[in-house]
């Protein structure tokens, strides 16, 4: 159970969706966020922006994060999920360009602290071909869902058993984005 | 210097202003954010929710933050820059109310990890009066600060040396808040 009481079944909305009900006032630029960093036009596709989220989320241990952020990737990635589970299991040998491979890199550095940033990992990215700007959106994407599963465990909400369970849902984000809830 | 060029002489604009400028379509949801947790109306202070921004920043190692929301907290507290130092030093003895002591108390934790928010912690700070909606921001408050601290840091952003620097900027966002800028 959350540790606050959400004013309606927490089952009926999981993870982060009852938190930015619960308080809509800091709900609207958080979902305003999300849909600027891993929706807008950008030259990093939306699966692998949501893959550099499932990652980071993934090793921070938040199960809610994890599983409704690779459920949105493997819908936008080819070959959908199986990619998302080799990122899982093993970034270095996984089936993603080099410059995704460094960028996921960067996020994990950024995961331990904005200090473990270095300037050889930073170069290692450009001379894969990334952009200061995909430089930037990684970092931002990483800082952001290390406040997403903070926010999400740290209030105990409640997270589905089953990661199929995000399917559905996965597939509404792709449609409307962040921002709109039905 | 930063790992990114900002496009102006990043002196002008140090640490998360020149990230806000550098990429507006995020900066903007982010000080919107801010303004949200930090200024807008709330049963927790302006002051007191500015210190718990400025412990998770220094607890976290990012100078940038530490000291800007350091100053801007003791603009708004009462005996000013004395009591965020006390903090600083010792929350456990500092002259704060048993109320904040045990939200600072989660704080530290969500900054861990969220699964490090326990119902014990939960509990301490209902018993001190704190409310759901008061526990709900200080999670939030302190989530959003490990991104913020490493979004500054991750992307080696400058911090002015001298914690005095921050003096005058954190008046005009005590004046304006953090989506208006100059």
């Amino acid at each position: 159970m959350a540790h606050i009481d959400l004013g309606f079944d927490e089952k009926t909305a999981p993870g982060i969706v009852g938190l930015l009900r619960y308080r809509p006032a800091t709900g609207g630029p958080l979902a305003a966020l999300a849909d600027a960093l891993l929706r807008a036009p950008n030259s990093l596709s939306r699966g692998e922006r949501e893959l550099i989220a499932a990652q980071v989320s993934a090793l921070n241990g938040c199960a809610f994060c994890r599983d409704s952020h690779s459920a949105v990737a493997a819908a936008q990635l080819e070959p959908g999920m199986a990619v998302v589970e080799q990122v899982r299991a093993d970034p270095s040998t996984a089936p993603i360009s080099a410059k995704l491979r460094a960028l996921l890199a960067i996020a994990d550095a950024v995961r331990e602290s904005g200090h473990a940033v270095t300037p050889a990992l930073v170069a290692g990215a450009r001379e894969a071909g990334a952009t200061d700007v995909e430089i930037h959106d990684t970092v931002l994407i990483a800082a952001a869902f290390c406040m997403f599963n903070r926010y999400v465990d740290g209030l105990g909400t409640f997270t589905p058993d089953d990661p199929a369970a995000h399917a559905a849902s996965a597939q509404r984000i792709v449609e409307f984005g962040y921002s709109v809830r039905p």
